[in-house]
């Protein structure tokens, strides 16, 4: 039977898994740092419950199936198990509730390029209990920041926008009835260029004239003062867009106050993200020297999370990390590092002898002082061992003879150099944490 | 629509998630501390593969279905998907191959007590390419012992055994046909107790006097070196008896030279786990003031990992913990601490001010020192935002009000002792750290 996987779903060998669980590491320590709690809902829930608000699309994509008589599905996402959670929970749950979920989400697509059906998201999400504070629509800009500055991919960008301005310019033009389709059309701007949008846009019935309106408001453009200066001055007379500027001249104000540094963060009036979902600010986020790459940081405010499961009222903003893709991408790319990482310090092994208690004096020595420590255990010739640790990209080699055993000694070999020298284990240890 | 998850799958509430994170994160850490490599292989592969070895019962408690023409199932376990991984990524690995495997596996068997649909299984092994050494059958017991001493859940014991001793024992009887059904009926006797076993042995067709023999055999005990006197004393003329037996001594004394205390291991003749899968050493590791939760840790070693995907032959030795299953009946018996845990060690606030700008620098302060740090904004009452950090079990509240803004310094409230003090940023992080 010949071993594989399904198509789109990513399998990674160990040197890659290393990076990987690297990145993923950063991302939930940085997230923890700002107190969001962990939550872990089960991969398989009741179909009827995912697809309670799921449309077409969606139910078409999912992974379900029967088992017994109870109609199953694996989750699409972290956002809809997490409705199903702070519903089912309320009562135990204290608010605003923050938390993260950092694990696998499922879609039945036919795999392509950079599509997987297997992925991770890793989400936050802070939610009210009928109310939620203005801060913390900054509070994850600034997350963002500190998550991709750690992580050090090259200079990004946190666009931002609110829904509300875009809903209360559609309301001003009376396109309010259209403007699913025209956020839609509007979506495409980066791919398929002003002229392309404005062709589509006048097909949807729109004239010439609010067709350029549109495209003149989606193109403002300038430093943050003057997007904001330039929204202020087009005086629209919509109390929506009232509300959506003075909530954006908000979120900005606090996301300085955050420290995120102006390069950092640009409104862009084209963002808009789930049409149907979001209600307030809105984020992408993109790596300044590949755009091409689409955000990789993506979110927004909206209304009501459980109106599905639950009476309560409960306003939230969340973001979300497709770590899958974005990790496959930077590979392609070249962006994450090239040498080859290692879980193990240093490879303990003998040669020409097999005194045990020596060997494993040494490891647990080492490991005692917090090193990782991999050993090579049985007789095969220094050749081979050498070759693993080579293969493992471990930096160090503990080597471990009769003379070495007599002197309670090491010889320390530096994989990247060559060089090897008889020091004693506190002298190894301090060799390899020095590195 | 209620919001509630499917029987049989655990969901923890905050609290309850932070605790097992840590148990998790603990597990991992002794994992890659003896340099085991990560690995993440998909949650579903191809229904062929996976159900390849498996027998009846496996197949009826499968998440199975059909996805377009594919037929797909979740893992059952992460034994099967090693070795199509180790089958399939062959030429890319470094032998011996030591990997874990941290993550869920399903079952489609109604749910009971303790009996989970999705569950962690923690997993390492060690794949050997043609050969493994026998020191790897020690490695796993030292690293048996390091994780449940740092989980400290109390006395355990990690019982050893080796499948050749039981099928010499039985060849010599000339049972070896029945082994399979003996030993199942053997591993019975710590519920059923010794005249049950005997008689459900003897409806087999086993004599009495065989039986009465085989009884005798899994009955002896006493400390360590007693047994492999008493199992020489045997004399039982099998080669197979005879190569396990110097196996298990080989074992043992690794184990010592490993550093694991006497009282922490023992050989029980009673253990022989998964009746065709295991060929040498078996283990099975118990609380030792809970018996009645069965093995918390169990595995062994087999010959021959990938028959159904390779032409390879790759022995090895693993073991796993069903973290899922322990956590909750630790949480079940009260040996988890009852004490609830807080991801964020301080939660910054203001009192009747509204000045982001100071508590963002406190906050920011804090995270730089490695705090964990929670932050309650908007304007509601000190009593809403005390609850807050009640409910989720912070240790410390940082108060900012117009006093502290003026002095540039916080109240620092001890949720514990309800004790207040005014210091600066630093003190605060001296004293949080030092707490």
């Amino acid at each position: 039977m010949e071993p594989k996987t399904l198509p789109g779903f990513m399998e990674l060998l160990p040197q890659d898994q290393i990076l990987f669980n690297k990145i993923y590491d950063k991302i939930r320590k940085v997230y923890e740092s700002f107190g969001f709690l962990p939550i872990d809902t089960p991969v398989l829930e009741y179909s009827e419950l995912l697809l309670a608000k799921a449309g077409g699309e969606t139910e078409k994509q999912i992974y379900r199936f029967m088992k017994g008589d109870t109609d199953v599905s694996m989750r699409f996402d972290h956002t809809v198990p997490l409705a199903r959670y702070v519903s089912e929970h309320f009562n135990d749950l204290a608010f605003p509730f923050k938390r993260y979920a950092m694990n696998k989400v499922y879609r039945g697509e036919r795999s392509q390029k950079g599509r997987y059906r297997e992925f991770y998201q890793c989400d936050i999400d802070v939610i009210g209990n009928e109310t939620l504070d203005l801060v913390y629509d900054a509070e994850l800009p600034a997350i963002i920041y500190k998550i991709f500055t750690e992580l050090n991919f090259g200079d990004f960008v946190i666009k931002i926008n609110n829904r509300k301005i875009l809903n209360g310019f559609f309301e001003n033009l009376e396109l309010e009835d259209k403007i699913t389709d025209i956020l839609r059309t509007i979506d495409k701007i980066d791919k398929i260029g002003r002229d392309a949008v404005r062709d589509e846009l006048i097909k949807q019935d729109i004239t010439y004239n609010a067709s350029e309106q549109i495209l003149d408001f989606i193109a403002i453009s300038g430093s943050n003062e003057d997007v904001i200066v330039k929204l202020d001055n087009l005086n629209v007379e919509s109390e929506t867009f009232i509300k959506g500027l003075d909530e954006l001249k908000q979120v900005l104000s606090y996301m300085r106050k955050f420290g995120i540094p102006e390069e950092n963060f640009a409104i862009n009036l084209s963002i808009a993200r789930g049409l149907d979902y979001y209600t307030g600010t809105v984020y992408e986020t993109n790596l300044v020297k590949y755009p091409e790459l689409g955000s990789i940081c993506s979110g927004g405010r909206y209304d009501n999370l459980t109106s599905y499961y639950s009476n309560q009222h409960m306003p939230g903003v969340g973001i979300s990390i497709g770590l899958t893709r974005l990790f496959s991408q930077l590979q392609e790319i070249g962006v994450l590092e090239a040498s080859k990482k290692s879980i193990a310090k240093v490879l303990v092994m003998t040669v020409g002898t097999d005194d045990l208690g020596y060997t494993l004096k040494v490891a647990n020595g080492f490991r005692k002082a917090g090193l990782k420590v991999d050993t090579y255990y049985g007789d095969r010739n220094i050749k081979v061992k050498m070759k693993y640790a080579d293969k493992l990209a471990i930096p160090y080699v503990a080597i471990i003879g009769e003379t070495e055993i007599e002197n309670k000694t090491i010889t320390l070999k530096d994989m990247k150099t060559g060089e090897q020298i008889e020091v004693t284990i506190d002298e190894a240890i301090e060799l390899i944490k020095g590195s």
